[in-house]
């Protein structure tokens, strides 16, 4: 049976996608082809774009249009956040989409530090490739009084912060971690048990 | 908080793929931002050339890259099966999609025709809009021995089936609907009593 070759390096190429296997690749190409024209070509120069329109913001990490990068790169404040904001305390996340997240989440009014990852040694991902050098240069430079580290609880997350918290001891700066346990709302007979042993031990005298 | 436009714009293009909401469009676009940009170019350039580069067969429906179309186009024989496959039976699917998967789970040896959805008056869609018009030409012209329907058991697919069967018998050409019923290795437990039912009531005689 004859193949579309354009059709099936479509599917390949879609497999990059998180969560899209073959399977699920085949169904979006199928649905892509009979879609509107326009849809598709649409998605194919979004995809370009950030590829040629998009970079980083050298503060705080989080991802900003050229134009945007530039003018920051060029400005002695921090442009991502708003004015009035408490430049003093500093969260640090282990992705720019954390950042957004707890932004959208808390009232939290301080500045953000990206991380690009966690510590990795196996991986080859030191406190270099991480990014935190820079947030060590960050910490010298800025009059900093609190650091707040909300990186994971994997091992590696665990890793990033403890190699955080010597860091910034040593710039004499107040450390802390965002709180684990039991999320709101949930029931502990839906939690793994070592959330459970976890919250059961750092517990709170009311 | 800023943000970056191109990168909105791209999470909001990804949701047309079907199975992407806001959410997963959202984490697609910050891995993506993450990957090595040539995975992106690749994936951006495949979706354009199947804009451009795709059509369908004349014959049977199946997707084509153009060059094949245009050599099908030109040819008196069906050029998407092999040789030595029985052109005297058809077998009808309601998508491209389809003819694949009964062409790689059976040992079928006839030809195929795939319609471009289910009759669906309500949404416009007639005989003309999803092929009956193509497929009764072929019918006309050919010397068919066999319709195999292999439409869905959706109310669509079924009127769909039933329309082309009155069609089939004009032309005194044997029609027949693929087997529904229990899955095998299917659990009854796990099926709904709309199958068992059917599946029930069309036992046969051992």
């Amino acid at each position: 049976m004859k193949e579309s070759k354009y059709l099936n390096d479509l599917i390949e190429a879609l497999t990059i996608l998180p969560g899209v296997g073959k399977k699920s690749a085949q169904r979006m190409a199928y649905i892509l082809l009979r879609m509107s024209k326009d849809k598709t070509i649409n998605l194919a120069n979004k995809l370009s774009k950030i590829i040629t329109d998009v970079s980083s913001c050298n503060i705080c990490g989080i991802y900003l249009d050229n134009e945007d990068a530039i003018l920051q790169k060029n400005s002695d404040k921090h442009l991502c956040i708003g004015a009035g904001r408490d430049e003093s305390k500093i969260c640090v996340t282990e992705s720019p989409a954390d950042i957004y997240i707890i932004e959208n989440s808390t009232d939290y009014n301080g500045d953000y530090f990206s991380l690009t990852g966690n510590l990795s040694p196996l991986d080859g991902r030191g406190p270099s490739e991480i990014g935190i050098i820079r947030l060590e240069e960050r910490l010298k430079k800025n009059n900093i009084s609190e650091l707040i580290l909300a990186t994971s609880t994997t091992v590696e997350g665990e890793a990033t912060a403890h190699y955080i918290q010597q860091l910034a001891s040593k710039h004499n700066i107040k450390v802390s971690r965002i709180a684990f346990g039991i999320p709101l709302n949930g029931e502990l007979g839906y939690l793994d048990s070592d959330t459970i042993s976890h919250a059961f031990n750092e517990r709170k005298e009311l």
